[in-house]
């Protein structure tokens, strides 16, 4: 695969630059604060509203050469609503036994920004997951909230570290737990040609 | 969580090892050479019963004290038979070419033995879960040959490398897929007593 234009990730999550790495792409992390406040109510269209702003907060900043600006937003969705990052360690022991024994729906939505020439691409998509719960104990719900790493994750888990213990399944994308969906992103991005095929013997 | 026993781990996978140190487990490798032809033609007694031949050659070399030995296998199964590791490139093609835009399903055994004090445990289960790739170009699939991720991956792919930006998704538990059932395992040691809980403020 060969990368076309300098990729910008606006983004500091570690979680999507793992993942905007193991497709190959050489990056910057770039980050603008935007307004989190939304209008929509639909999680799909909430997660790439957001993901739409933070890409052309960047796309606006850099305003000149050919670029892409990949934004990205992640929420967690269980009966009918948000559960965003807690607010401290009652609030992620709150949520964890709300996610303790069920089904909830991670939504993470994209939005590309691509100039190349005198043409501006814009792309947005999303992608859900379910994720399943074992159930938890109290005693395991005071523990996981007690390591910190529920603290910046919305809904107070992450699939990949010592919250994977917890997780009986997902159906769906694993990456679009993780913060980036890799397989749809991978294919917007040789669809709009910022990877292009490279002749091998 | 607090480990009740030296664990050794039976299998050199790189994979393993990063999923057992998610659940805190301080853990030695050691590996024997088994036999891996069995009998058995039912996907999960064949991975169940080469993760007891592994984790039992390692039990029985140690012998003494209290421990536990995990051993594990994992296979991909697609249309009744067992994908194994390619054995050159074009094996790798093949396989990945067999699996391009259809699902397969991989099944990880894991089998455990545990002695404290007199007593010799011996538990074993496997886990399962489909994995849907995305149709993959024969460019694709050169591709992706040619990194060298396929060639020590059974079924030629890793679900968490390279490999990753051709799933579409996955049905069951994610760590089965990357070789050890994270959730599964966990509940086990807890159960025979591998894992406690501390009681923390």
């Amino acid at each position: 695969m060969r990368q076309t234009v300098p990729v910008y990730l606006a983004s500091a999550s570690p979680r999507r630059r793992e993942i905007l790495s193991m497709l190959g792409i050489d990056f910057t992390v770039e980050v603008s604060d935007v307004d989190e406040t939304v209008e929509e109510t639909e999680p799909g269209s909430i997660v790439e509203t957001l993901a739409e702003r933070k890409a052309e907060a960047v796309f606006t900043r850099i305003n000149k050469g050919d670029v892409a600006v990949i934004g990205s937003d992640t929420i967690v969705w269980k009966d009918g609503k948000v559960l965003g990052k807690p607010v401290d360690r009652a609030d992620a022991e709150r949520m964890l036994t709300e996610l303790s024994g069920g089904i909830n729906t991670v939504y993470t939505g994209v939005c590309i920004f691509l100039r190349k020439g005198n043409t501006v691409v814009k792309e947005r998509f999303h992608c859900a997951a379910d994720v399943e719960f074992a159930p938890m104990s109290d005693e395991e719900v005071r523990w996981y909230a007690g390591t910190g790493e529920p603290m910046d994750k919305a809904g107070a888990y992450a699939v990949q570290g010592l919250g994977g213990r917890f997780i009986r399944g997902i159906n769906g994308d694993y990456y679009t737990v993780m913060g980036l969906p890799m397989n749809a992103l991978y294919e917007k991005l040789r669809k709009i040609g910022v990877l292009l095929a490279e002749t091998r013997s």
